[in-house]
């Protein structure tokens, strides 16, 4: 039997790929499944060799149909099954013999419906010939980088004016991976992130969970590079001591952030309506995250908006933030937030109030820039004045983060402020977040400079204060486990 | 002198208008100021006439600059000051004795920055002559009907490589009034409800609010029938005790939300750095709005989410809610959050609860669909089986409103559940909210096509909770108040 990371990376990293269940009819997942290999092959994308298993058909997409996984001709790395629940044990059996050990099984109408007993006799057979299995029940994997992609839900969708949609997108390769229990959550999580143009390295659909689960996924992401930031979806944790140990390793070296919903006695009945729930067991969870320095997130947009700030700053070393901006109502937003989640929007030290006022005697900032925290540079404010301001901030040792709330619709404000934050940034390495409200093109060009800098940028004063306080929660937490220098010390942006 | 109402109404719909200190200088905000209005008249938007008045020039845009509103050889409804604020009590004796009473002041300078007596020689001015001011330090009015526009950025904002982006776009018109005391902030929401596809009826920046306030708009906007929700965005509400009994007036005719900041003590702080501020009055505040029926947003999408409930969906009746949805893990997260906004999720009532077990049977639902509240359709959910299920939760008379999550990546949802759905609103009369989750294509079209049809769309299932919460707590102001019956029975959804 291979060692366990050896085989989970043939999940992500095939060679071969059976697709058992690929079918003709251009409507089933098996046909939809089989051609994004095929597709991915075609550019480039997959490296690998696929083939189609089924027992009818002759040829699909230019490919021979094999009857059995036995039937082709060389070794398989990766098995995904995509038929009928009750001729999956046969099939595993025939995956057994073959070699193959690492399983994703789609197929749903396991235990999820009450059908406990087919799915234990699955995982039994897996056991015996040392198969690792994601799902059943599932979605499987996605990872960006390789082209491995099980997904069985078509990227287009038509309108009932015969219009194509892109319906189900794949997001461009990134930074983060996915686990997630719920299929339809995790499909909807990535049409979210395609949207909003943010990274995927790997997604994991476990669906049942009926043998991988996030224990195994945070052991084995922990190790991959591209993998910055682990974010899970989940209702239930079934291993709770377990997850506890692995995840206090794994958060020393890399953030981990949960959503974990039926948090409320009702929503822990929706959560589970067959089997008995554990009502008011939040708090519990909450205590247990806490300790393993896992972050919690409120919804999915918390979820990204945390995971996008990990991955491009580093931790806080403590929670004084200085707050810019040219909007004075954004300032007071970005600081009743602050203040809210318990971050110290501190007065502004002596040495570096004197400063903002010898500058604005010498007209280099404007005369009502207010030059408390936060610091209001006004309508008045250009490009320039931001630098200067911004630099006098990042210079007081006492501050630890900025959030620079830059709106555009101020005249003399303009995009070069991205290239010039970016070296601030270089030259005091800081964490810096930011923020600029607005919907339309300029808004979002502008946040999207920023983002591509690696400065994040959110389009709400509190959202982008939001993401400094994940920032400051993380490095609090290494912090108190003598982890923080090793971590800022070893810590890179992406490249 | 007239009535305050008919003066009010010339900064809406003036038949003529004078642009005073209109210039021949592209990017002054004289010329911008003007140019709205010469474009406005070209597209036929703006029905009245402008006239530039500016002590230097001959000609502007083919128009004929006057020395003086004097000058002007017919009698003025409006006049637009964007002049250096050492100018303006000049000018103001001027507009006197031309007889015009309504006034924009833009120009800055005032007491915003200390200048507290020039700011008072204005309003003595004003008193004198029956003149009601706008501003200053504010950007004035701008009206999607009308075509008032004092807003002086220009539309368009370019970038470093020269291209030029949609930088301050105006919204389309629509059914919410914004009043606003900063300026920047209200810009910026008005780039959010450009982008997120959000009318406007009327925009106030009234700035320092030397004369007009929330109060005297809240009245005037309280008759006004386009409007249908009154938001409002303060830092400082400064005759509170009158604020509260105009809005009790006002909240029983239409909703009015309000998003206070300086809610924390650095908050209040932040917001008053020349005043003293009255740290820790936010309690006060909130109990205020609470007894006014003003509902509180604690962000700007909180705020313009509740908006999109009020204007097309009634209020409810109690707070009982029923979820359906096609993916159990949005269903869960949707339920913690509405139990934790005090929302019930409730049991369903044996009838409804046998009706589903009925329709499962016949296989008319997916067999293993869960008929709990929320009602999961799992992906196996139909067009037809969302309207089917959604017809047996509205009959049901303990249900007083309903969450419909339809996420779209389920193979067998289509476009036509929005017609459906309408179909539904119109048998039962109770309010419905939506919620698909993504950012790609065809997501956004279909909580767009939603949205056409009158049912609010959100991305996701929080956001969606939260608006039915708001529906649910303007209902229960109405009840308490005697006032609920007769709003409902008034109630059309717009046109």
């Amino acid at each position: 039997m291979q060692h366990d990371d050896e085989i989970i990376s043939k999940f992500f990293n095939p060679k071969t790929v059976a697709v058992i269940g690929a079918s003709t009819d251009v409507n089933s997942p098996g046909y939809v499944t089989f051609k994004n290999f095929v597709d991915n092959i075609k550019n480039d994308v997959f490296r690998g060799k696929v083939y189609p298993v089924n027992i009818k058909g002759e040829e699909l997409l230019g490919y021979k149909i094999y009857r059995s996984i036995l039937d082709i001709p060389e070794s398989v790395d990766l098995a995904v099954v995509i038929i009928p629940a009750r001729f999956v044990p046969d099939v595993m059996e025939q995956i057994g013999k073959k070699g193959t050990q690492a399983v994703v099984i789609i197929s749903a109408g396991f235990s999820e419906i009450g059908n406990v007993e087919l799915e234990k006799r699955v995982i039994s057979i897996a056991k015996k010939y040392g198969i690792r299995i994601i799902g059943p029940n599932g979605l499987g994997v996605l990872d960006s980088y390789s082209g491995v992609d099980t997904l069985f839900l078509p990227e287009k969708k038509r309108t009932k004016d015969n219009r194509e949609l892109v319906g189900t997108p794949r997001p461009k390769p990134g930074y983060i991976s996915f686990l997630t229990q719920s299929g339809a959550f995790g499909i909807a999580v990535l049409d979210y992130m395609a949207g909003e143009g943010i990274g995927l390295r790997r997604f994991v659909s476990y669906g049942n969970k009926a043998d991988i689960d996030e224990i195994d996924m945070l052991e084995y992401l922990s190790k991959d590079e591209k993998t910055r930031v682990i974010l899970i979806y989940s209702e239930t944790i079934k291993r709770g001591r377990e997850f506890v140990e692995i995840a206090k390793k794994v958060s020393v070296v890399k953030p981990i952030i949960i959503l974990k919903s039926g948090r409320t006695e009702a929503g822990a009945r929706a959560a589970a309506s067959h089997t008995a729930a554990i009502a008011g067991s939040d708090v519990i969870y909450d205590v247990a995250f806490k300790q393993a320095g896992v972050l919690r997130a409120e919804d999915m947009e918390h979820m990204f908006d945390m995971a996008k700030a990990l991955i491009f700053q580093r931790p806080l070393r403590g929670k004084n933030i200085a707050i810019l901006t040219d909007g004075g109502g954004a300032g007071v937003m970005a600081t009743d937030a602050a203040e809210m989640m318990g971050l110290n929007i501190i007065k502004l030290p002596e040495e570096t109030y004197n400063k903002f006022e010898e500058l604005k005697k010498e007209g280099v900032l404007p005369k009502f820039a207010t030059n408390v925290n936060p610091v209001d540079l006004t309508g008045s404010a250009s490009t320039e004045m931001f630098e200067i301001a911004a630099d006098v901030l990042l210079r007081d040792p006492h501050i630890d983060g900025l959030v620079v709330i830059a709106l555009h619709h101020v005249p003399m404000l303009d995009d070069t402020i991205t290239d010039r934050f970016i070296n601030l940034m270089k030259k005091y390495n800081k964490p810096i977040v930011a923020c600029d409200i607005g919907s339309q093109e300029y808004a979002c060009y502008l946040r999207d400079s920023f983002d591509e800098v690696g400065i994040p940028a959110y389009p709400t004063p509190e959202r982008a204060v939001r993401a400094m306080h994940a920032l400051a929660t993380y490095g609090e937490y290494l912090k108190q486990r003598g982890f923080l220098d090793e971590y800022i010390k070893r810590w890179k942006p992406p490249e």
